[in-house]
């Protein structure tokens, strides 16, 4: 996985984090934050906090003794040990987009389904740059509503062997979720196995939304406290498009995200002391002219540079989106937008990246051709995020001497020795001459991309899996979906 | 013009600085610099610099007391003082695409005509993002050989009123630009005056390139006595392509880059002590597969941000490319490649960008629809590079308390005063729902790119000029002209 060993960009003075850190405390202390499950109040009134029905107002110490139980490293484990990830510190995880209804292929746009799931659950197998396909690629929408986790869980289970995130969509769906993975990691010795083994190191991480302004909802809740007590990681997100779900300010959006975060931390720390969380940040801005949500914003790429300061203040790992943009094609707004977000996410060094493949048209869309233009992005943005090594070596005075003045040093004996992986080596990009570009057909950076991603799905390997196990997911799979009544 | 108040991202390590500062001096010192024009050699020779036919050996230390007469920062004065700009300290001046014999607009390549390069400049003098239209904006190939500079210095300075680059094709053609210049700054008096003028403000900046490695030629070099003679900044610049001008090595790239530019500065204080120079920065790499130039990849953003570090270290302004691309078509490519280039600019605080709009293909195409994407993301980074102001009143406390939990920002007072101007607005991206974007045409951005130039030249408007100097202006062409066999 990727260590960014390069030095973060950090905008916020020590004043500027002052001003910050009293904003979420008043807002928890005199605001307060709804959590519409009695459960979660009851936990926050037995701690001493002032609760009225399903406002919770939070003494802002209380919060942090909480935010402090939480792990500042710890690993993910995967069913194919050389793919378990490290969050926190300098790590970097990458996931692939998650949540679009649709999908985009070339010139058609048409409702996602099972098949594309598959597809480029397949698409992130095949590419070493994403630790994980993530959770929800694309909503299936041809596959039955009530068992449709189950099929996601178990595509992103069999068809690759990296991390995934749990569905969220309710308690039950949690609970499914974790019986699966303890399937995965039982050896094929059941679910009792599997339980001690991801009790012991985690092995789904899940996506819990906040209700924007400070309300985490019943659903998303439930499935929180599943995860939580079987300690699960869960990813507690602030979703903030700032003039809806937050004040047109971004300073007002940083204090209001960080007040929503350390409060779902917080009750992560009640159902589980010590529980592994990331912080989250969904943080961009509505086009006040339209109304729809924009991405790559200069908005976001600073609220993305503060969040990491913020999180690291508060010794917590922390979550940002990857590819962000509002285009509706694969163009070079797609492009210029998710570059726009996702170099400000090496440069903050977020921990934990979703959306960073495939993402489009303000994520209603996961694009196959999209998809390997991120690809692309983080292949170059993991060789630009590497630290330089400088020795007098590597200043190859005798090449200098060797060429001497106003020649060339494509035949020095340096570059000789060199030459196959001296410079990064594009997939999508070209560097052809426009009439060697013409003979071959004169295709732009998406259509290639198309021609790419078609090609790796034809040369996917699925990752080996024990037909014990698979015999078991099946199994389980086979049995829930007769009582879910699909 | 636009001032970078944010923080540089500093990537050097105080080691990695010492053994880069030892490697020009080597360079410098044992191989020496070719300087293809005996009175450059001569003026080394006098200065007590060993020489040895046209390499001259430089003992670095006399190379830094050159360096050390260099004006940290200077004006260059517009005829429009209103578009006068500052070089140097945390300002940045930003120039359209330079020296591109081909141009590019929609599916169309073609030979650049001056029909091109006047409507370059006058999409120059519409946005106030650009501070100059550059030097050759495309290469006006229609326009006879001996007089074309002429044609070019009087395009840019009647249709635009910002500051603009000199030919440096040879002595002749420089001293003509500095002769036009003394006329459009001579206030209809003619050039004595202006002549006053730009010696106590100097009004035109010239690109000399190096013939990299180690070589400075002999035109680039007439060019060069020209300027500096006339106390007008040159921006003296390696041409830095790692693998053919420069060994595969981005440290041994850096050391060279500092040997040829630092050469190049002492020889402009010997020329006149104290005239301004900008340390020029024109760092990528070949692709060791096709033995293209590549652009905008990993190495070209790691070259540019310690360029920024060393040229601060030695206290010389500088100058790097900005959306640089090999891509063949207005596309994503061209997109992510040219922000990968123009980010890491701002984040380095590049104190004069060449290159900053339009540039496609390697730079051998000026493209109107790049013209405008790269105008965009100027846009946008400008905001992002903009220091947020994090108060109290910033948090918008008022606001959470009237909006409360699970509701939205949209009615609410504060964002009702803000609305307008809170976000930054687009100039070319689109957030259109899908349904509404197809209802308009369903065009990419590079097609919207399209009808915006179009748009902008169709009202655009000619800056003001006094008659008296027009008509000096015409006269001194229309004569040279003729001196010229044209």
């Amino acid at each position: 996985m990727f260590v960014n060993r390069m030095p973060r960009y950090e905008i916020l003075s020590p004043d500027a984090i002052a001003v910050l850190d009293k904003g979420w405390r008043r807002i928890v202390s005199e605001v307060g934050v709804q959590f519409a499950k009695p459960e979660a109040v009851d936990l926050f009134a037995k701690a001493g906090q002032r609760t009225d029905g399903e406002i919770v107002y939070l003494d802002p110490e209380f919060v942090l003794e909480q935010v402090a139980k939480v792990p500042r490293e710890f690993d993910i484990q995967a069913r194919n040990p050389a793919n378990t990830v490290h969050i926190g510190g300098d790590h970097m995880v990458f996931g692939a987009v998650y949540g679009s209804p649709f999908v985009r292929e070339g010139a058609v746009r048409r409702d996602a389904t099972l098949d594309d799931f598959h597809k480029l659950c397949q698409l992130s197998q095949a590419f070493p740059q994403l630790d994980t396909a993530g959770g929800v690629i694309c909503e299936p929408n041809d596959a039955p509503l009530d068992s449709r986790h189950l099929d996601m869980i178990h595509a992103l289970s069999t068809l690759t062997d990296k991390i995934y995130m749990g569905n969220v969509v309710s308690g039950p769906n949690a609970a499914d979720t974790i019986a699966m993975t303890e399937i995965l990691f039982g050896g094929g010795a059941g679910r009792e196995a599997g339980h001690a083994s991801i009790e012991r190191t985690p092995a789904v991480v899940s996506l819990i939304n906040c209700n924007s302004p400070l309300r985490w909802d019943d659903r998303m809740l439930d499935a929180q406290f599943e995860y939580c007590a079987a300690g699960q990681p869960v990813v507690l997100t602030p979703f903030l498009l700032m003039g809806a779900m937050s004040p047109v300010s971004i300073p007002a959006a940083l204090a209001q995200q960080l007040a929503e975060a350390m409060a779902g931390i917080a009750l992560a720390q009640l159902i589980r002391p010590g529980c592994p969380v990331i912080f989250g940040s969904f943080l961009s801005n509505i086009d006040m002219q339209s109304g729809s949500p924009s991405f790559g914003t200069p908005e976001s790429a600073i609220g993305l540079l503060c969040t990491g300061q913020l999180a690291r203040h508060y010794g917590l790992p922390f979550r940002t989106g990857g590819g962000l943009n509002s285009s509706q094609t694969a163009d070079a707004q797609a492009a210029y937008e998710s570059l726009m977000t996702l170099l400000p996410t090496f440069l903050a060094g977020a921990n934990f990246v979703m959306h960073a493949a495939g993402w489009l048209e303000g994520g209603l869309v996961s694009c196959y051709e999209k998809f390997i233009i991120d690809i692309e992005l983080l292949r170059e943005l993991r060789v630009e995020f590497t630290p330089l090594e400088i020795t007098e070596e590597s200043l190859a005075f005798g090449a200098h001497v060797e060429v001497g003045h106003g020649g060339h040093f494509l035949g020095a004996a340096h570059t000789m020795e060199r030459f196959r992986d001296c410079f990064y080596r594009p997939l999508l990009s070209s560097t052809a001459n426009f009439e060697r570009w013409l003979r071959y057909g004169g295709k732009d950076a998406t259509e290639r991309a198309g021609e790419i991603w078609r090609s790796t799905l034809d040369s996917y390997q699925p990752p080996p899996l024990d037909d014990a196990i698979r015999a078991e997911l099946d199994d389980y799979v086979s049995r829930r979906r007769v009582e879910l009544g699909d």
